[in-house]
């Protein structure tokens, strides 16, 4: 769902103090630009201002260099961390998977059907088993086995990295992708790598989350999507969902009723980030959905 | 939890163009106010912009009259139509009940907890059971029955009616008050009558909505809390809620249900209109929340 | 997730009466099968017992026709409604199609990764365009375009009948089919069609939900799959969900999150009919999860 | 809501194994009495049997030692572990509280409306404030601090237990009571003892739930409503509920959503277990509702 028209929106962050709202959309006015959607938060605790703000200009967008010209003084006052993007550029996605297919074949389904505005560049694995679903929608697939003759992780990962910037990919989906990515891969990719956790975490993290909530006896599972970090499972929440069950569910149900849950929390992390609805910072996440 | 420092909430709506956010901080700042949350929403379908401001004066606040004079300017630049609030203002609030009492108890456990920032002015019934309740919290309670030979329905609504206006009501709920209530009525106090209707309208609009439920089958029922209009359950929605229901619930059980929603739901409304985060307009609400 | 071992599916009906349960049980245990998983439902207003039974039989089941002459006195002493099912046969569907894809490929893919046990039998469409989604899955895709000059509906409608009955399909989804079906259709294919409709029915009833709930300023929406009858939208409610919305949701964002609940509410409706999980009557379902 | 016919639950448990369904049925049907309600579980990783039967006796309910006699060879047989329940006593059940008075008022408020079938002996609490709360309801108020000279709380425990024992209660209800239950406590009254935990357990278990819950950043909060055991907040877990939270909330909204939670999550458990419809055991409950 393409917009016809091109927006141009703001992401912007700074320490909160009077007059930031005055300021930003004083500059806005200035540069010919009207106001679709705007929204803002102060994190109180953290003393911050985060703002989206979503722009048309009726007698044309300014190209990227310029508008960053004209919003530095602004930025500069404020001494603010701010982005700018353009909805008209379809951001070039790769995704990461194992074996279990169910996220993978939603989100590509998601995106031939318009509802995610993305360009999927390549999907790989450290399993040849998914090739068929995603060469079928003539999408390129790669295999990267870890081989533990050939460097193991580390030259696999290595492998991966280089794959993803040759491809200038600007989004990584972990879509059931069951290996722990390293430090130093997460460390440059900080931001730009969604994962989904089948648990609500923090409840359940680690490996085999629906075996232990079995175990435990709860009334509710869940999912999670996060921004990957070096501390496993601890990166900031994008988005979480629950589904109860019962003690009728034994884990086999759990998986499949879980397995519905991840499809859709995945995809609206991933729908969100593309829409660059979410500023990350001191992990955790401001969704102005 | 009362502010322990008064805000003042600005509610204003105006057809939408460009320039209103950025006149709307320019005049704040020059009041010497700091905004501590904004939130506005445009809707495109009217053409309307909506926002709500919530303020603080690090060197006090002006008081009610001065603000008004002050914001005319701008109000009149914009053809706004707004409305001023200060949190430390415990709006008078009066309750209309019939038989059930559950909403009833609810609200004024909540109001005696905290929970609720209003002052209960009285509760009044066209039946007595509930008197109880009402008077061991130390509160007034009007038994308004409808006597036929004492001029019916026209003559206790008038009585009602004056009720409100000797106590100085600032919001009338409906917290389970099964009589229908006339244009007239319903048109004096637009804007300022919450009713708690046990579906989720539009479905089983009217009576007996459980019975129905469970006649049609349905897997799911729910409560809406909306402001009284002169059609029935047609008033603006504030608020929905809804829970799962199975064959195993028999109408008894979808009762039971409800009665834990229409708690909930009805209590929500009420403390998003105490706390000046609902706008109405067009058969709908902007809900700032 | 099929069965490795296989296993009777018994569902029963028959007026309530004394003594039922206890002569299921000992019919069963005669037989040589023990109970895996048991569930009943009285219902009270209709005066009816209903029972879905799932056993095995560690000496291997018998076939299908030694299992009804056996079953046969017991149904007959209590007048009893009733099926068998084994758990090894995937029934054989038929997917009903237009232009929105959302469903159609989600079902699919739920079928090639092992969710759903079933054979798509075709999918048809009075529509061309969803044929490239089907036909790499290595599914018959069946254009039956509506052409006045053919016949135009009923001629339509009769091939689409013929094509279902020479492929033996025993289960038919309307997977978002924007045509209505002929009273006969459904009569001849009663509980065997499922149908989604695009909203928490009865609520939003017929043509256009999302832009009705927008109007309405509803802050709840949903989706129901119901088994498709001769009244429109009227028939027994399988599975309904729901999801909040705000009014910061314009119809498109309606359309989009009622996409996700129309996905999931669709599949779990065809898993519960395919597990033998749902025994509608009088216009309801009992569903035994 | 009383039932008017007496009826009698039985809960019976024991090793899974083929023929106990038609057994009981045998049984219930000599014994003349009618199932209106049967449910049944099998726990296969514990190769558990579980089952909940309700049943009217149309010539008169026998007494309590009549049936247990008349059980007891079925009861051998199988070695059950078992209860049996009527319907027409009222249990006896003592809140125990500290500060918050939210879960006090719903559930005084629930059985004098009817909608918890209890009679309420007694409230007992470490702090004296929420007296008015419970003495307006005239119901006796125990305040029971914890004084350093005067034994500290092993002397409080142990007179709060001599209070349970002299006023036969039967279920404690921990309706925010901030203390930690002696293992001692917990094991005399196994069982009997639920509590309200802020958190949708496991996450966030211990103190100040709400509060690390925004550190972490999740997007849902939720309540846990469990028997108390020697380990504390992993005692079977009887009922959760979730409700979505945002960027928006802070640690006060937080509490107040989870206010909600636990008031309706914890009069649910506690109708669940005084209608005899949860089985613990491993740690785990089977509830049927």
């Amino acid at each position: 769902m393409s917009e016809t028209t091109e927006r141009i929106v703001l992401l912007l962050r700074c320490t909160d103090r009077p007059g930031i709202v005055a300021a930003v959309a004083e500059f806005l006015q200035r540069q010919g630009a009207n106001i679709v959607h705007a929204d803002q938060h102060t994190d109180r605790s953290h003393g911050l201002f985060l703002q989206r703000v979503e722009v048309e200009f009726p007698d044309g967008a300014p190209d990227g260099y310029e508008l960053s010209e004209a919003l530095r003084p602004l930025a500069e006052r404020f001494a603010m961390t701010w982005s700018i993007h353009s909805t008209t550029r379809r951001p070039r996605v790769a995704l990461l998977v194992s074996k279990d297919g169910h996220c993978l074949t939603d989100l590509l389904s998601r995106v031939e059907l318009g509802e995610l505005d993305a360009e999927i560049a390549l999907v790989a694995s450290n399993h040849d088993v998914l090739r068929p679903y995603v060469e079928r929608a003539d999408i390129a697939f790669h295999h990267l086995p870890i081989d533990a003759d050939a460097g193991g992780k580390p030259a696999q990962e290595a492998e991966m990295d280089q794959l993803l910037v040759d491809h200038d990919v600007e989004l990584v989906v972990l879509a059931r992708y069951m290996q722990i990515l390293s430090d130093d891969f997460t460390r440059t990719w900080a931001g730009r790598v969604i994962n989904i956790h089948h648990s609500f975490l923090p409840a359940f993290k680690g490996a085999r989350p629906y075996h232990r909530a079995h175990e435990r006896g709860v009334k509710i599972i869940g999912a999670t999507a996060h921004y990957a970090t070096a501390d496993l499972d601890e990166g900031p929440i994008i988005v979480q969902d629950v589904t109860p069950v019962s003690h009728r569910d034994e884990v086999a149900d759990l998986v499949r009723k879980g397995r519905d849950l991840e499809r859709t929390v995945l995809a609206s992390a991933v729908r969100l980030h593309l829409e660059h609805r979410v500023l990350a910072y001191e992990n955790r996440t401001v969704v102005f959905d």
